[in-house]
């Protein structure tokens, strides 16, 4: 089974995304997860609703989700993008179904409301964020739907286990269904060609990686790159054995990724 | 099993349907269709993109869908309000699903683009109307997660069997799935106590209807409520042998309906 990650940004080749998973999904069972964070950005500037950007004390970025921003963040991954993907899909012959993790509690995250973040150098407490963290993947729809031919497509948000809605890292979520579903290679696609030794330059990319090593390369990954090398860092963890990072805006973004033109870390 | 609709208007009571639901779904399977045009159109309003309503040469009212449309459709129909209505319904431990018609291709529709509509007394040929009529409903996924004791949760739009997505009529939806599904008891939810006489006087209510009849109550169905009775009149065509039509801001919705306090029609 390959578990295939597509980044939210607004230059991913989507066509070329289906198309490569139609030819692949003959050959193997295929469980779909997106973003859409080019799409919620647009909404709510249209909305006129903030998008706070918020950063940990450690260095990670985030999004602060209010009661606001959580129902751009439905409308956009849930709705917009989800339906859309899916219908591409249906367009060329794959039977994809869309869900999010609140459906038939897909992912099951714990709350993590108030968070440490630092403004201006200082560290402060932020309550009412409604974000979690995915503990736990319903196996049994997910096996359901794969074993009958479905090909899932799933986003954010989570829920929580008294029903709540969550936000949450997709990356972290990539790593805890891998290890529910005892996935061992996955697909990243992203805007850029793979891990940059320099951000500024699609040059420097690194071709190799040993997953033993992965933290020496936590150096390289800045902002949301982070994000997505400890959700990388947590696959590994969890058994997964080949993470292929690639180039979301290729022609041919899954086999290009596949063929190891992005990062291979194995 | 019973099939609920729930209409997407502004004071439906849906903490009371979803209290209700989770009363009744130890006693049998449940499928849930609803609308969400009350945000459709407050979401489109903010958004700037006009929601135009067109008249049928017979009288029967829609919305035209175009390409803008039809974006703000996916967002508060599948994102918005069915993500919504699923977490609420998890949160009084209901195993819901919400699924689009466009899911696993769940309500398969024949594209219908070019329609004739009456405006200023004359009737006119409008073009590139993203709709179509529902004509097959994918049982399989549908019993799949009946079967396992998962809530469906559905909401327009379709698909094309070439993977378009489309419009489409909720009411006429719920007939061909009544039909496919072999569905005997319908329960309609919306915005008023049942079929009135008068739309102007809730007093009128029309209790009882012989399904054999239903053609004689056209006349007091008016614009949306014209729609509904359409639907049901195929519901009744197609087998369904009770469709109870209730008031959707009850405080218990469901139950109200079903012990008759709207209009039974059988």
């Amino acid at each position: 089974m390959l578990l295939i990650k597509v980044g939210g940004g607004k230059t991913i080749n989507w066509e070329g995304i289906c198309k490569d998973i139609s030819l692949l999904i003959s050959k193997e069972k295929i469980i779909l997860v997106h973003g859409a964070s080019y799409w919620r950005d647009k909404i709510a500037e249209k909305l006129s609703i903030p998008v706070k950007a918020v950063v940990s004390p450690s260095g990670v970025s985030s999004v602060y989700t209010d009661e606001k921003l959580m129902e751009v963040f439905l409308m956009t991954y849930a709705g917009l993008v989800n339906k859309k993907f899916v219908a591409m899909l249906q367009a060329k012959g794959v039977n994809a179904v869309g869900l999010s993790g609140v459906d038939g509690r897909l992912w099951i995250a714990k709350p993590k409301k108030d968070i440490l973040i630092k403004e201006d150098g200082r560290v402060k407490l932020l309550t009412g964020n409604l974000t979690g963290r995915v503990e736990k993947v319903n196996t049994e729809l997910l096996n359901l739907l794969i074993e009958r031919n479905y090909l899932p497509v799933i986003c954010s948000p989570a829920i929580s286990s008294e029903g709540e809605i969550l936000n949450t890292d997709n990356d972290l979520a990539v790593a805890v269904m891998a290890e529910s579903l005892k996935i061992k290679k996955i697909v990243i696609l992203f805007e850029s060609p793979g891990l940059l030794e320099n951000p500024e330059d699609e040059k420097s990319l690194i071709r190799q990686i040993n997953k033993e090593k992965i933290e020496d390369y936590f150096q390289f990954a800045k902002g949301r790159m982070r994000k997505k090398l400890m959700g990388v860092k947590r696959a590994i963890e969890v058994g997964v054995e080949i993470i292929y990072m690639g180039d979301g805006r290729l022609e041919n973004p899954v086999f290009s990724a596949l063929e190891g033109k992005g990062t291979v870390i194995r």
